[in-house]
């Protein structure tokens, strides 16, 4: 055990850096800043107490004694002169006014008071959760190097579940992971190690997220264990960890587990032994972890059972999982990812991006207050560009939240740098106009636009046990872009982007202007030289990585791009089509129906057109395809040279390994660009009219 | 162990028909023929004993007992009256006018002699092999029901080596198997059972094979250990059953050995250490198995390694394990499946097809007398239809020999049917003019064209551990195949066909007629449905079942298309190609360079031409595409069609493992069909003359 708990500390020791993500917690050097902070450490009071509120504590000592080379200590009650001050609603009484009623859960402030006698920063929650993200948040400012004294900050999460999936199988893959293994699992057992899953913690806390499933939603046999005794001690350990940072721990279930363990001939939802054993299994559960967050399930999607089998439906299969979670205040988070994958590609009729949307739209108003339905962002799958779901907002009665790929399996696997959090805000910003003008999908997540009971937004993990945690150092930017959009929807990416940059790599402006900029343009760059116009897919199948225009074009699984010699594109419309705009509400249904108002981004993903028709830009469909692949081959190439620029303002290691990851890119992308080209060349016979090469 | 060997056992009681293959040793049902047959069974005599006429008199014994019913002995005399008598050159003394003259070393007499006194059929053979196949081929007759009162046989095989080579990995896995797993592995050892191996060797003996290499020849790191005191024991075990029934085992043996296994730094072949090394190990070697055959190597070839590494070349490497094999007869079979697996695509210059000729043509005359090079039979990779390998006849002074693919790889890997012996004749008859006209393939490989010290024809194997050991039932037929055209290659692909389908299905004449002819027919149907025009792949990568056009056309692989708008195919010209055609010798040369000439079979494999040039046939390409990919499919599913018509006459396990891949054929020959005519419609906008449906 000893030896193997040294296998995170060597992490820290012989990766500081790249381990350390954004809590580095670099020593001040800046003398008269580094005086002005100690002040207000001289004086630390905790006026309450809980694992989490330990948490805080712990988490303050270190960024100070790191930061500040000071190690203090913490009081009870607050004393005299400069100091700070931790505590709930609840222990803080009337030291200070502050209206709690303005505070949600999770909200906190952060005040600065001085009077004549005394100043103090107080670092308020409403329950102790508050505490700790006033204490990361207190943290994050001293990373930034900004004054604290005169803060006045009000913090509410917009959202209410703030939420990481993880795809981790407990062989140690993990699926879709481009960054090591699980840091949960290997050989088929929970790591003997545990500890590196509190620093995992304390990142996820540092931007507010507090809800994790920690097995891949795809159940396999050995996963479907997780919910029995035999392994229900150690889920209850992680469950441990995570809650001391403000963390519930939810599983993915197997919906045939009442066969697969249960001795049961049956997982017919409407079957009296089938929900009994479920009500006992949550008893059960809950036994182990009492504040336990509940079940993430995917139910007859891509081969897994569901309810379908017994001619019930995702209502039925949702709602008898939500009984038996109900008493203890559990949630079923039901995955709406739900379409025929044997479809069959002569069948221009089926159209996969209807799936979702037509599978559940009839449900609403029929499923339980404590399910959740979880929807992709868009209605295929993750892809670079493709259009906002129709679902979100479609279900008025029905509590939906967000899922978005932090991993990034269509967007560079981590070997391209795909900086994620334009595209969510994207996403987030859209207006349905489900209840007029005005109705964008944040509001339908954060559950304000239908006063939805639950609701929030999930992501898939995109960490593994590599040093850095995410294979590309640069893609930690996305997991914490992730937890503070969540946070906050509101936030403007380049707030989101400075704040990462700043506390990752140091308050260089060379630095922070250049790695900022380079994380906001990446997404631009990474579509440029891969699918155009919104069309998506043009991998290689399986494993997803590298160009393959025709990878599955001839598949079951619904991803056609149907390019002849004329022309490209899935014709989506009702017009013409399959019919699916008619899934948006009017406003966007008609923009995205009509040739001329549909955006150009995603033109081909609702059109097919000529290789000749005119783009809003003015180029043709053929000339865009040639010219943003050249684009795109020359910014990657540039992301590299704009990197070297700051070699020897970052530690060699984050450094090299970056280099390389870019290197990596630019080239790859020169084989996105000419297959595509050269594809799209072939087929059309159409000249680039700069005559580049095109082979 | 009892148990494991009851595994056999089992399969032999379970699943008689499918395991017995060709040797079904059927009892005879006519009456007359039994009795006929009976009276020579009464004597029977050797006047030779040895381990391998041990086999004939087992399988003598065996034959007659099931088909005869009765269970004869022999003595070691000749006796009185009718009789059977087996002996070789030197046993047999003064008994009979043979002149022994007239054989080879594997060569036999079967010869009927009637006196007034007595009637004798003699099974001679030169030496004892000959005695063996003497014997197979009277039990041949027998299941073929034929008179053996006249019998004035004398064969001789045609070819010196007759080999099997196995892509079997101890891990029990086969690379490119499609039956199973191996017969010979599992679990990183060898099988505790190994008596299946003498029933495969039963199988190889009754069809000439004297030659079987048992490891896959991508020699990884166990395998690299078959070499070592640690695994020659049980390589000595498998040796002894082979042994026994005339067929001599190799290994093939991984290049860099010196350094997995030797502890040398080096694998340099012309470094006295490495040569040292080899010399040992040799010695070593044939201590275990002192008629051991010797090794197969792919060196250089798709990233294994080899003397380029040392800057040496492939003589180099060559000669120095000969020179370690030479003092015990052993010989060297050296790969020339060389070439650049991580071309570029956009290079067009670069022809793998050019390879093998460009890498072995300037060595010819430097490889020792026990070095044999083997030879793909085309320049690409087994496909349907290729080109012959220009390097046949190309080296007068060394020693070839042929490498077909007995397993499906390319060509529907035992899930269709796709009967092979029509494909080897036409490649073994190829004229190569190397001596001018009448230069066949099958002289050069079997020596006689330039004396060449060895030669021969080795096969990948297709069986597996299945239970019918091939998968495909109907599959057994090209491993049978396979070894009697390599014993004879004058033989008709109707006598081979008829041959197999009589011993296997027994002599309903409605069962030979649609089963033969279902056979013959098989190569062109799969051919049809397929890649056309001998352009070849269009197969998903890595496993290479299924249709994909552009599967591998813009890989690293060397195995292009070039389909655009206008056209399709590979220019292989010297006039405004990569210079292929100039490696044949002038009349193939000048055949292949001129369009007019060029045989439609392989247009596109030497020409790149449009859609609308006109084949020979008057067809143009695109129509030619669509005619055959419709007519296929129709062949394909006319092939259950004729099966179902044999139902009843034949046992019904049988019957039903082949019509359920004769449906799958059918099915999946829809797949190929609908996106090889779908592709290119699409890229070339030429509608089908007949408006078949093309989506």
């Amino acid at each position: 055990m000893e030896i193997l708990q040294n296998v995170t500390e060597q992490l820290k020791t012989d990766h500081k850096e790249s381990y350390a993500a954004w809590l580095q917690y670099k020593k001040i050097e800046d003398f008269s800043l580094l005086e002005n902070y100690q002040k207000w450490f001289e004086n630390l009071a905790s006026l309450a107490d809980s694992v989490v509120i330990e948490s805080a504590k712990k988490e303050l000592l270190l960024g100070l004694s790191s930061m500040l080379g000071v190690q203090p200590t913490f009081s009870t009650e607050r004393k005299a002169a400069a100091g700070i001050v931790l505590g709930t609603s609840v222990s803080i009484a009337n030291q200070i006014e502050i209206d709690f009623e303005q505070l949600n859960d999770d909200g906190y402030v952060i005040k600065t008071v001085t009077t004549e006698e005394k100043s103090t920063i107080f670092l308020l929650g409403k329950e102790d959760t508050g505490v700790l993200y006033a204490a990361f948040h207190l943290l994050r400012l001293m990373q930034n190097r900004e004054s604290m004294d005169h803060l006045d900050i009000l913090e509410n999460p917009k959202n209410q579940l703030r939420m990481i999936n993880h795809w981790d199988n407990m062989d140690g893959s993990i699926e879709r992971g481009y960054a090591g293994n699980s840091i949960f699992y290997s050989g088929n057992k929970f790591n003997d190690e545990l500890n590196r899953i509190e620093d995992y913690a304390r990142l996820l806390s540092s931007v507010g997220i507090n809800g994790v499933s920690i097995n891949n939603v795809n159940v396999h046999k050995v996963e479907t264990d997780l919910i029995t005794s035999s392994l229900l001690p150690k889920v209850a350990e992680v469950a441990a960890i995570f809650r001391a940072y403000g963390i519930k721990t939810f599983l993915s279930v197997n919906y045939a587990s009442t066969i697969e363990i249960g001795n049961l001939e049956t997982a017919d939802p409407l079957d009296t032994g089938v929900q009994e054993w479920w009500k006992n299994k949550a008893k059960e559960i809950y036994r182990y972890i009492p504040d336990f967050g509940g079940f993430i399930v995917k139910a007859d999607s891509e081969h897994r059972p569901g309810p379908f089998t017994y001619n019930r439906n995702h209502a039925d299969g949702a709602n008898m999982l939500a009984t038996a979670l109900e008493p203890f205040g559990g949630l079923v988070v039901w995955r709406c990812f739900v379409y025929n994958c044997l479809q069959d590609w002569r069948d221009r009729s089926t159209d996969r991006a209807r799936a979702a949307y037509d599978h559940f739209k009839p449900l609403d108003g029929q499923f339980h207050p404590n399910v959740i339905l979880q929807i992709k962002n868009g209605p295929m799958d993750f892809q670079v560009r493709e259009a906002v779901s129709p679902l979100f907002g479609a279900m008025e009665q029905t509590n939906q939240m967000m899922e978005f790929q932090i991993t990034q399996e269509y967007t560079g696997q981590q070997r391209h740098l795909c900086y994620l959090v334009p595209q969510w805000k994207e996403i987030l910003d859209f207006d349905t106009f489900a209840k007029g003008e005005g109705s964008p999908v944040k509001n339908i997540v954060d559950g304000s636009l239908f006063q939805s009971r639950h609701s929030g937004i999930a992501a898939v993990s995109n960490i593994g046990n590599d040093y850095n945690w995410t294979g590309h150092t640069l893609a930690q930017a996305n997991l914490y872009g992730f937890g503070r959009l969540t946070w906050n929807p509101d936030l403007s990416s380049e707030t989101i982007t400075n704040e990462w940059t700043l506390q990752t790599f140091g308050k260089d402006e060379l630095v922070v202007q250049q790695v900022s900029q380079m994380l906001l343009d990446s997404w631009r760059i990474y579509e440029n030289y891969t699918s155009p116009l919104g069309v998506g897919w043009m991998v290689n199948p399986s494993h997803h990585y590298g160009p393959n225009v025709d990878g599955y074009e001839y598949s079951v699984w619904g991803t056609y791009h149907f390019a002849d010699y004329q022309g490209i594109g899935v014709d989506r419309t009702v017009k013409a089509g399959t019919g699916y705009t008619a899934q948006y509400f009017k406003e966007n249904a008609d923009r995205y129906e009509a040739l001329e108002t549909c955006p150009d981004e995603l033109l081909l993903f609702f059109h097919h057109v000529p290789y000749t028709h005119r783009l809003k830009s003015g180029e043709t469909v053929i000339q865009h395809i040639y010219n943003t692949h050249f684009e795109g081959v020359q910014q990657a190439e540039e992301l590299t040279e704009r990197w070297t620029l700051l070699e020897g303002k970052i530690d060699q290691e984050r450094y090299e390994d970056i280099l390389k990851r870019l290197q990596e890119q630019a080239n790859h992308s020169k084989e996105w660009r000419d297959i595509i080209n050269t594809y799209f060349y072939r087929k059309s016979g159409i000249n680039d009219e700069k005559y580049r090469t095109i082979y």
